[in-house]
């Protein structure tokens, strides 16, 4: 498959197309943000650790039934993904109070959710990402009511898997963000990625934070936190 | 009646207790807030005109089949209500885009919304009422799923309402806060206020600002536009 030209770049990824229509090359970059762009730094390293590990996860989850665009790495950086037109959400899924969360309900990090709950924030980055309601979603004319319960739907699907997944390795899974799209078909399909950067994982035995919250909250090395769990899902 | 024990005194508001035990006395202050509570005044007339304003609304809500907290007005900046207890959201209907919401979203204040919507958000001073969604309020504890529906459907019955009786006195009702509590039965009530300090009203003919505005974004006499509002609801 030829790398085409580069489409999009984004803060943690860059896209090309590539000679099949509805297939895209997905580069992993090294830079780290954080607080809407506000934190940047580049490290070394990182971009391989999360293109290994979220191809990993996107298999793991495939294994649990649960499709998405990823089709298969390509370099130790670099995979290919099915095309979609992205829907402008992002969607977070809850288990355990923390962040933003934790900031805006004044419930303490740490604190476990009765149930699980999906959040929606309007990827915009002028916006800052705000947090909206399913009213906004309408308004916004960002999806259908259909497509909403759908993508809800299978964020708490994906919430189930990945909990399995990461407990399987000794990890907590507090938090993620997902982002779906529309394939060629109108078919809603789980996009971008999945990894230390888009979830919260703790330690299950020591509560460590394993995710960049490392780097929003200078805890120590990223790539240290990645690696163990890369290595704990069985790559390296 | 006999005024009893102050109960709360709130930022608009003090509450005092009567001789009926469900029943309790409001009196309207002078004072103004605005941004959570950073910007402040006392502006002279003010409680008089609320309160005023506040029993004409409610009376009109009553006549079109709207029940509400509301008893009586007993002097000119006191009325009785019936004691709820209140449900810790501030419950917001928008028709046009305006205020917090044209900020968020990045839709231009004066934009027509192509349907009304609800937002709520935590009535909570500490962490500066947020905007939450239904799953907050379920992880809060706030409200029953059934709470939230009846609360929704009287929002929007009050906006239907609400905005009829602006239309009959030329004035856009652009946006407007509700709160709602349980009655002695657990019965979901209209209660606090509504009036310029809670609603967004604009002249139909010149889109001046009729409201709280004024005092927010330093537009001019608050007590001049209020008293425009009194005198065209067929108050003095
Ligand atoms: N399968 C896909 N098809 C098209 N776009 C995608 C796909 N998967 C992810 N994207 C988009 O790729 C962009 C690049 O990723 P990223 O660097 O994370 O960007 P951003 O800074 O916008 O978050 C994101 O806007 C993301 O929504
Ligand atoms: N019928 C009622 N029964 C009990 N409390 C009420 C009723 N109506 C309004 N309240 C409460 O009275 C308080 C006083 O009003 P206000 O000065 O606006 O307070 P705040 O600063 O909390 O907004 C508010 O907390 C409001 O929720
Ligand atoms: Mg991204
Ligand atoms: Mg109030």
């Amino acid at each position: 498959m030829e790398k085409g030209a580069l489409l999009y770049e984004g803060k943690a990824k860059r896209l090309y197309a590539t000679d099949v229509e509805d297939v895209l090359f997905v580069e992993y970059k090294n830079s780290a943000t954080a607080f809407n762009g506000l934190k940047k730094a580049e490290i070394e390293g990182k971009g391989i650790l999360n293109n290994k590990i979220s191809t990993l996860i996107f298999e793991k989850l495939k294994q649990h039934g649960i499709e998405s665009h990823f089709i298969k790495s390509v370099s130790e950086h670099e995979q290919l993904v099915k095309k979609v037109d992205i829907i402008p959400l992002e969607v977070v899924v809850r288990n355990i109070s923390a962040g933003s969360f934790a900031e805006r309900l004044g419930i303490e990090e740490g604190t476990k959710l009765k149930r699980p709950i999906v959040e929606f924030y309007y990827k915009n980055d002028a916006l800052k990402d705000p947090l909206i309601n399913n009213e906004h979603i309408d308004i916004l004319g960002i999806a259908s009511k259909e497509e909403v319960e759908t993508i809800t739907n299978n964020a708490f699907r994906v919430n189930e898997a990945l909990r399995k997944i990461f407990e399987e390795i000794g990890v907590v899974l507090v938090d993620f963000k997902l982002e779906f799209g529309r394939d060629k078909e109108g078919n809603i399909l789980l996009a971008d990625e999945i990894s230390p950067d888009t979830c919260r994982l703790w330690d299950a035995e020591t509560n460590e934070k394993l995710d960049k919250d490392v780097f929003r909250r200078d805890l120590g090395s990223l790539t240290d936190v990645y690696n163990i769990i890369l290595s704990r899902l069985g790559g390296k």
